[in-house]
């Protein structure tokens, strides 16, 4: 259990909570003999790669490359052909640009289908509530449930509630928003423990702190042998509005109709291109990292084609620029993140023999592209010493930060068991706004801060893969996690 | 056409442009003698209406009264039950309070239903397209459209199309917002402009400056002897992905379905209470007024159960507090504004007899009750010297200002024709992110903010309605309008 819910909190695609460690000051570091002037001695290359991707010839590519990827593609929803075209293709053009080992590696995923679904308000008056299932859910049958109302605000005061009184009944959990970890285990947990009492059905106010009448997918987790009920985030205005209502005492109907499917798994890939080391090949190897996939609304612009185009465009820029690094560089674009992390952990488990060797450094863009503000490092104390002389390279660009921080959401496991980490930090405060929405578009991204995203992760990525020495890990095995 | 050009703009839901005339200057007005000196005397009075209602016993109670009718009724969409509940809780509460001459008054009105509806792009990928059909719209058949998409930005790149191109297409109008006077057309006109060239349904880009997947409804305008096709809005961020799809030469097919039906004209009421005049009982009448109907999504609270609300609680506090002016304040409640201000109209109708009598000046608030920053009058120049006077009363509270400018939708057709008018202004700069959609809900109204437009609202229509003598005003009959 710990371990599930450590990985939903992973899972929890993306928001990355800082906990302040230790604030690695590299002026108490004891690096090793000549390591500080040998990272000083890469400013001028340093510069080079913020000038060509930020004012020079590749200035506005990242953009422009996620803009015709989005609207050729659409949303990318496991399972989709949409997703393995786009999969395809990024396997032709990461081949047309001339990245090293270009290939895909298989994972098997869950297939869901959302189909057609409408919530309606029918007493005690008629009202649409708009909606979207959660991820994995099962539907309902095809003349769907009709069904009173119960409406809480927290799985506190659920507990009061007998199964006599939820028996049959449409629940709805209205938790206030103060944050997606605590507030996002109202979308995973909220089916099952609305069944333990035999509900019909669940409906949860969306993961949002802000809202225009839009409602937030995202995945739910059932707890094996409890039944598997329908369920479906509605809008914050209506989970709202259905609270006032229940604990007035207004007797409340609603009709939900969900044709949503579990098909059986399918086999998907996750996408791999590098820039490979000049020596070092596949040992030391530095990942940067997005996800391919996302929920079938908007067109998973932001969560996470923009972790992907940073990630990949990085590589593409340096192998352009003709700067090949001592150890390989390589990006990977997750498959199914958004199913829980099925891509990378299959992958994970695929390359769990050996991988102390074959891994160095994980990078992973995936809470938003928007103006990049500094990175998170993770890692031991000697490669908090070592980020920190590192990231001296970057601050004359913008005003980025570096901070120690927990990272990741698909490179989660692997950071938890010891590998060093490194994520994005930018101007997301109004990622949530957007997340698991049919808003999360192309209108979010801008071509500037994503050239500066682009620089400061090919940047950070081409100096580390460079370094005379590795970045220092206290790897727990796969086995042992 | 001119007439109903002028009559769209009118109803177009609530922008107030503000349009500088003379500004009227009191230093320059000559007023009536003594009447600069009977205004100031109604300083004391105008400070106990916002005392009373700001801080004092009904602070909080318009938000409070808001709060629990949307929450009774929701959307008020004209022709439904819900409406007419509302109408009648009105009256209940109205007589509870001890209004004057509580009745309502019928009106024949359009019955436009929505029933359920979806579109989705099929080709060259899926996507659900969220959307809401356009008020007035005719349904598909059953099975739905399912046709090729053409894309455009203006009615002038239209006009490039041959009918041999529109004919059996859905054309997706993707306007930019310029505001809602002239983006607006769009919604009005498009149908009745591509149905002329055989198209087969139209979706238009919602009219919005801002969208995370929001859907906008709103009425549309069927020309005469055109064929009257399926028209929705869908998302901002839909329309110009759509557009740019087309614009690139990608092949798109939509598959829209919509059950709206027009049914027969059915029978609603404008509600209407009085604070009854201790001398003048049913002549220059000061009228305060908002409208009671809505769309069918969100609860209607901004648009315009505010308006209804702040002009309903400024009669009853004013009455509540003993204060009988000389004419009578009469709140009125339109019905069926957003049909095409069809309850204000038939009202002009039914009044015309007299009217110049009847009436002296119309208030209305339907541009959003957020914090409030002042009052719009419009009036001849006499008229404008007594409002700038009146003016100097309220400049104390807040920092309201108060300017010469067009104002209405539904009392529109009386200000055109010559009647004083005053319309609320507000910090409504977002109103239209949530204008005719899911979000239009009490989250966008603010307990104080509310309190202070009552007050403001109370205060000018007392002092107005109690002046020794009437708002000068220079009449254009009804029958030459």
């Amino acid at each position: 259990m710990l371990r599930e819910r450590l990985a939903f909190f992973g899972a929890l695609c993306a928001i990355l909570v800082s906990i302040n460690l230790v604030t690695a000051d590299s002026n108490e570091c004891e690096l090793p003999p000549g390591l500080r002037e040998e990272i000083a001695q890469y400013q001028p290359v340093v510069d080079s790669i913020f000038q060509h991707i930020v004012s020079g010839e590749y200035a506005g590519k990242t953009w422009q490359s996620l803009l015709e990827f989005t609207d050729r593609f659409g949303p990318r929803l496991t399972g989709s052909k949409q997703l393995e075209d786009a999969i395809d293709f990024a396997v032709q053009e990461m081949i047309a640009e001339g990245l090293d080992n270009v290939h895909t590696e298989e994972a098997i995923v869950s297939h869901w289908q959302r189909g057609r679904e409408w919530a309606e308000l029918v007493e005690p008056f008629q009202k649409n509530l708009p909606m979207l299932g959660l991820g994995k859910s099962v539907g309902t049958a095809p003349e769907g449930i009709r069904a009173e109302v119960i409406a809480v605000e927290s799985f506190e005061e659920f507990e009061n509630f007998t199964a006599d009184q939820v028996e049959g009944k449409i629940v709805v959990f209205a938790p206030a928003w103060v944050g997606y970890g605590p507030t996002g285990r109202y979308r995973y947990d909220s089916p099952s423990v609305a069944a333990k009492k035999g509900a019909a059905a669940v409906l949860i106010r969306s993961m949002t702190p802000f809202s225009i009448g839009t409602p937030h997918t995202g995945t739910l987790s059932y707890v094996p042998e409890v039944p598997r009920i329908p369920a479906a985030a509605i809008t914050v205005e209506d989970a709202m509005l259905l609270l006032r209502k229940y604990r007035r005492g207004d007797k409340m109907v609603i009709h939900l109709k969900m044709d949503a499917m579990n098909l059986d798994p399918t086999i998907s890939r996750n996408t791999i291109g590098e820039l490979e080391g000049h020596t070092f090949k596949n040992t030391s190897v530095v990942v940067v990292s997005g996800h391919m996939d996302s929920w079938d609304v908007g067109t998973g612009a932001s969560d996470d084609a923009g972790g992907v185009f940073v990630s990949w465009k990085a590589v593409t820029f340096l192998k352009a620029m003709g700067l090949r690094p001592r150890r390989t560089i390589r990006a990977i674009y997750w498959t199914a993140e958004e199913q829980y992390l099925e891509g990378a952990s299959e992958y994970e488990r695929q390359h769990s023999d050996g991988e102390k060797d074959e891994f160095n450094v994980f990078f992973e863009s995936d809470s938003g592209t928007f103006e990049p503000t500094g990175l998170d490092f993770s890692g031991n104390n000697d490669a908090q010493c070592i980020f920190a002389e590192i990231a001296k390279l970057m601050t004359s660009y913008d005003e980025f930060t570096f901070t120690e921080g927990s990272v990741g959401s698909d490179i989660g496991n692997w950071v938890r068991r010891g590998f060093p980490g490194v994520s994005l930090r930018n101007k997301n405060e109004n990622y949530f706004w957007y997340h698991h929405t049919e808003g999360d578009t192309i209108e979010l991204e801008d071509p500037a801060a994503l050239d500066r995203i682009t620089a400061l992760w090919a940047a950070t990525a081409y100096v580390i893969a460079d370094l005379s020495i590795d970045i220092p890990k206290d790897v727990v095995s796969y086995d042992s996690k």
